[in-house]
């Protein structure tokens, strides 16, 4: 069996390239995923997976996990394949995201940032780590299954989900419509990590008020620029703090385990006024274990305690927005990290890496919601996604399906 | 003559209410100045001066002093009144601009920002102090003039002009239009001092650049954000080096004689992005005396020594653009400011207080380029120019129509 899996893995290398480069052209920002998802349809219907295509809807955007800036999904279909087990097995969801983040200033890109360029052994472009890369390797382990002729006893739920990048609504819907499992493993980009624990985060935006004045007497005025300079420094404090609590042993590698990343500033609206007002938007990492709640707590007091006469009496305006991602945890004991484990020594040739995850998943969601233990195994490499010349290593990526082969057929059970 | 006039003021508030509440209604904000200069041109025509309406043409936007976001100004003209003396005295222009700065935030104005309500003596309205106040006294003057039958030697010339705002193209064309004189009266709003030395400014625009990366794994990038810091940083540094080194009396009232002002900034495009490109626009004063080149190499020499490793790699990109107001000099012995201080004391019973400008105007253009010394005095408040709740003072207005009209006979000379 291993010897038969490798060898098909060996003939269709050129045929994963392929495929991902069809995944990788599509422009699947938000908004922008139903060109993918008709690839990824037409992929599961030659691999004879029964098909539900569906768009979240009211259901969706008025569940109280919902969380996302745009209330119509239709042009954001969720494209879903189910291969239904013989019975008496473990059932196991395969779960991957399509939506990809802005490419960024186009100068930072060696090439087009949608080429699926190959070179040296890595297809580049959006997307390719985070997560197309992972989204490949499962269906050439569909494909694989497929091919070799392998009955499984458990359910296999593939699940070709939208909008992960902003919250979470894709796999929402899907949990909606009632798709679990008693597992699920989803291939985000950990460079071959396993992650059991997942940070969860939550996006804010903080508005900083000042007073204008011409910029000739600057000193009548109140720059909230200057204001912004103080928040800043007390979000740094902040994430020092939090990341000095935290001793789990799976975060020792990690330089800072629970970031909170500034990610967009604006403000001020002529270059010769003082700026009256400045918005940050940011994301918030949340502990494994701890509430949604009481990070929110935190950073409110921390933003309280600023000790600045104008910003006591101009307090900053703090809110929560767009994406949210429930933190998760799967024991390490539990079963399919051990097969897992088993199965990456026997094709990788090495033990795994177990860590804590540095960014929060749909797994969240499936294990928090949908009582459905998730883990995050992927080819694509973590420092990679949402930077310019993402790419993916083909090698991996194989791997990866290798591995998912190995363990779908032992969690699921061959029939 | 001198009980004349103050008479004549006084039956005319009335008329000085609804001239100016019908320019501060007007938005001509950048682009928008037609509809206000309508108004204008009918009050010159009225007054039976000679109208001149014309838009800054080619032969401005390719003049070396040209610095503007736009070339086309079709929808922007200016207009100069003139009123021919009968010979042999000095020639005086009356210039003011109309464009006014945009309001900013809704909500920091306690009714809208274009009411022109009067209330305890007070008219509230975007461009009140900034200048449309200080043009009604400038037109009350003319009006007075008139009715009160003064015919003068010297020639009076009153230019409503575009664009100061944003580096005096307005003004730049009436000097190439060949509108000059033997002194300049300006009403920019100097609170009822006279300012005999005015600070230029130049605007500038900052490139940080940085690293994108997911935000879970910040680490893995280079926040633009936090390199911003530390060119902000510098900038605050610069501004205290050059002002230590400024001595001149006329500025010793004045927290900070020539500001770098920080008025905008941007960047990064996503909550859960690691930000890879902030951009800072501002206003750099250029101090009497010093050149437009030297200041700008202050900056750049002090934006090259920054010492972080990797701004060393990545330099900030400095970049001079849109506005530029020349600094510019007038003597104190100049005798255009012993007519006005004079005529000060007589109508205001005090001493006027001479001070050194905070902000470039248009006379920095007409003293350097046009050989027209310049002094600004007006009635609007310095610091309500580019604020929200912006007010001119209704007496204040009136006391500096009074006081021009005794300074222009006085300079023109009464035929």
């Amino acid at each position: 069996m291993e010897k038969n899996v490798k060898e098909w893995m060996e003939r269709n290398k050129e045929y994963g390239i392929e495929l991902l480069q069809k995944l990788v052209t599509c422009d699947s920002v938000q908004g922008n995923e139903a060109y993918v998802q008709d690839i990824v349809e037409a992929e599961l219907k030659q691999l004879e997976l029964q098909v539900d295509r569906f768009v979240p809807g009211e259901e969706t955007t008025s569940h109280p996990f919902f969380c996302a800036n745009r209330t119509d999904f239709s042009d954001s279909p969720n494209v879903v394949g189910v291969r239904r087990g013989t019975g008496g097995g473990r059932s196991l969801i395969l779960n991957g995201h399509v939506d990809v983040v802005p490419p960024g200033k186009r100068e930072d890109w060696t090439s087009d940032p949608y080429s699926g360029e190959v070179k040296d052994g890595k297809l580049y472009g959006r997307g390719s780590t985070d997560m197309k890369g992972g989204n490949t390797s499962m269906l050439l382990a569909l494909k694989c299954l497929k091919e070799l002729g392998i009955s499984l006893k458990g359910d296999l739920i593939f699940e070709s989900v939208v909008e992960e990048e902003s919250g979470g609504t894709g796999t929402l819907s899907t949990i909606q419509r009632n798709y679990k499992a008693d597992a699920a493993l989803i291939p985000e980009p950990t460079n071959l990590k396993v992650f059991p624990k997942q940070q969860g985060s939550m996006w804010f935006r903080l508005r900083i008020n000042g007073q204008s004045a011409h910029g000739g007497t600057r000193y009548e005025g109140v720059s909230a620029l200057e204001k912004s300079l103080i928040v800043i420094n007390a979000i740094q404090a902040l994430e020092r703090n939090r990341n000095q609590k935290i001793n789990d042993p799976l975060y020792k590698e990690i330089p800072i385990p629970v970031p909170i990343n500034l990610g967009t500033i604006k403000g001020g609206d002529w270059p010769s006024s003082v700026p009256d007002q400045i918005t940050i938007e940011g994301r918030m990492g949340v502990i494994p274990g701890e509430t949604l709640e009481d990070a929110k707590e935190e950073m409110a007091s921390a933003l309280n305690a600023i000790d600045d006469e104008w910003l006591k009496k101009h307090p900053v305006e703090l809110e929560w927005f767009g994406a949210r991602w429930l933190p998760g945890e799967v024991p390490v004991e539990h079963p399919l990290l051990a097969i897992l484990q088993r199965n990456y020594k026997k094709s990788a040739g090495e033990e795994i890496q177990i860590e804590a995850s540095p960014w929060g998943t749909d797994g969240g969601l499936l294990t928090e919601l949908a009582d459905t233990p998730s883990l995050i195994f992927g080819p694509g490499e973590t420092a990679l996604a949402h930077y310019s010349n993402e790419y993916v290593d083909i090698d991996k990526m194989m791997l990866v399906a290798e591995i998912y082969v190995h363990t779908i057929i032992e969690w699921c059970g061959q029939a």
